[in-house]
């Protein structure tokens, strides 16, 4: 095909803006994936200070992360497990489970008048009256009995509304915050730096499973079905219009404490955790069942050493010693000799809370 | 600042340049994002003729993820569960996961000899070599002595080998195919069609949790955490050399069979799911839960209508009655007065299996 002069000089043209609208193209999108790269870079956990600890975590996330790499983890085995009381969020002076279910108890005696003076629940009106010599009272079975009367005996859904309103309206007695407003910034870092790398993050906490799933997503966007607690048994039951409802019977089905930890994980998830975090005897098995596996494992516990900024307890390191929480110097002993993370709350985090100035 | 006639041409130029060079960009990037809703437009569900069930299905998924429709469901809420034995592959003559324990107890027999003369694992040994009718003799109670011996007082790990190695090697008797094989190619395209609209996809099934986890991903492309089946009791224990592991003791948690499927979906997911697929009376419950809940929901059984293809047994709509899998006519009538979806093999599968010519 013979080409005029114009149609030449439109062909030349033609091709080179071909040439150099493509070059353009490849710049934008160079561009574009240029700046993957560049936020990579910035400080994951910045409210970390530089330490063994933060150094841990980061190197544990490469190495896992990078392929070829000897501790590369497949995406799909990359599981995190998180206990939450005192690990993610304040647990002290009282695991907030439990004070749930203590400031039920009035709802529960206005409804049956005849408890207000059935102790263990007249102990109960006492302590939340200001009583707090009152708490000492209280044995592991009354609390057995208040946690039966305000977690079960009701339908998943009516509990689910209860705490949600309670949640609503709570304040923690230190701060006069809400209680999902005292999450650990540096553990929420944590989190999603880890799904930021393809780790599933999931949380095992002794407390009541359906408790903590009524907060999960919007507080560590951590949704219902990585919550594994502490669980009743449940009853199927059809309403007499018909709907269908799951009743909360009293039993346990499994108590997510000690050894329920790793049961629960395997029961729940069928898969062994890659990385786990805790901060009390409770997680001990977790964290000895997590660094048993083979290949590369990161166990860490939270000590509660900064008595200004948070709480002082253990009683590891001649911290106090703490019924809520317990951390005993053998646990800090085994951590040291298992190479599990120590994270000093004094020493590695340089904010505790995000509504720190 | 002046410019010089050059100046000025080629800020002209490079000003008409970036101009056609933006709108080129803009062209690459509508061209990159037509071919998504192209691909779009292929049929999900090739393997379905057109009918009530697959239209069922496809209006589902399209008004459950149409953003501004009145049925749209935000997709953390998109959870979907399905039966496995005779809804997402074969269960007869016998469901796969009972197959497997009397195929353990020659190697049972093998380790321990007293068993060889002892009911029910001589039964077991005479149907094995052949004796069809002596199937009849295993009571209820012999299968669950026959299931605690092959699936518990061992280890998880130990366990996992065990089934591993007899999938490799079993065949069906029919097909003589692996049972990995023996998946529904329309139930493998549901589960794909619905992941690639956000859906999380479960195993609900009565067979053993643990031995539905070591293929689920392999075969439906679901991870061990998304398989919720009848487990049994954990023990947490350290080996003489230190390292942590579970052991299966011989005592059922969660029987995931009729009510027990709910309470198993509400325990390991803690979500109501929008779309439910079963195939017998076990899986009822579970099909009313999810069709119980608020908004757009789907429940579907499969008939097994085709004896040809795969078999026919009910006994809904006359078919032959069946100890596996069974499919009342009230569970039919139920079926068709909630208005959940019933899937007819004979006339909504084009193909059964995928390795049909």
């Amino acid at each position: 095909m013979a080409l005029t002069g114009k149609e030449r000089l439109l062909a030349i043209v033609g091709d080179r803006f071909l040439k150099i609208a493509s070059a353009v193209f490849v710049v934008l999108l160079a561009l574009l994936f240029a700046t993957v790269p560049a936020q990579a870079q910035t400080d994951p956990l910045p409210s970390w200070n530089d330490g063994a600890a933060k150094k841990a975590i980061v190197d544990f996330v490469k190495d896992t992360t990078t392929p070829g790499s000897p501790k590369f983890v497949p995406p799909e085995e990359r599981i995190a497990t998180f206990d939450q009381d005192g690990t993610l969020w304040v647990e002290q002076p009282l695991y907030s489970f439990v004070m749930y279910a203590l400031e039920q108890v009035p709802a529960l005696v206005k409804a049956k008048p005849e408890l207000a003076k059935a102790a263990p629940f007249s102990t109960v009106l006492e302590i939340l009256k200001g009583d707090r010599a009152a708490m000492a009272k209280l044995t592991m079975p009354d609390l057995e009995k208040i946690l039966a009367a305000t977690y079960t005996n009701r339908s998943v859904d009516q509990f689910n509304a209860e705490v949600t309103k309670w949640l609503a309206e709570a304040k923690d007695p230190r701060w006069k915050k809400p209680y999902t407003e005292l999450t650990y910034l540096p553990m929420q870092e944590v989190l999603k730096y880890l799904r930021a790398n393809g780790f599933k993050t999931y949380i095992v906490t002794g407390g009541g499973q359906d408790f903590v799933r009524t907060y999960s997503d919007k507080v560590y966007g951590i949704p219902p079905e990585q919550v594994i607690g502490t669980a009743g048994v449940l009853k199927y039951m059809v309403a007499k219009h018909g709907k269908p409802y799951l009743f909360k019977e009293p039993k346990v089905l499994l108590n997510d404490n000690y050894t329920g930890k790793p049961e629960g994980i395997h029961l729940m998830i069928g898969r062994r955790p890659v990385l786990a975090a805790g901060n009390s005897t409770g997680d001990q098995q977790m964290l000895e069942y997590t660094k048993g596996g083979d290949g590369a494992r990161l166990s860490m516990l939270v000590l509660h050493d900064d008595a200004k900024r948070e709480y002082a307890y253990g009683p590891a390191q001649g911290l106090p010693a703490s019924k809520v929480g317990t951390f005993t110097q053998a646990l800090y002993d085994e951590a040291r000799k298992q190479g599990w993370i120590v994270i000093s709350m004094k020493d590695d985090w340089k904010k505790v809370f995000a509504f720190e100035p």
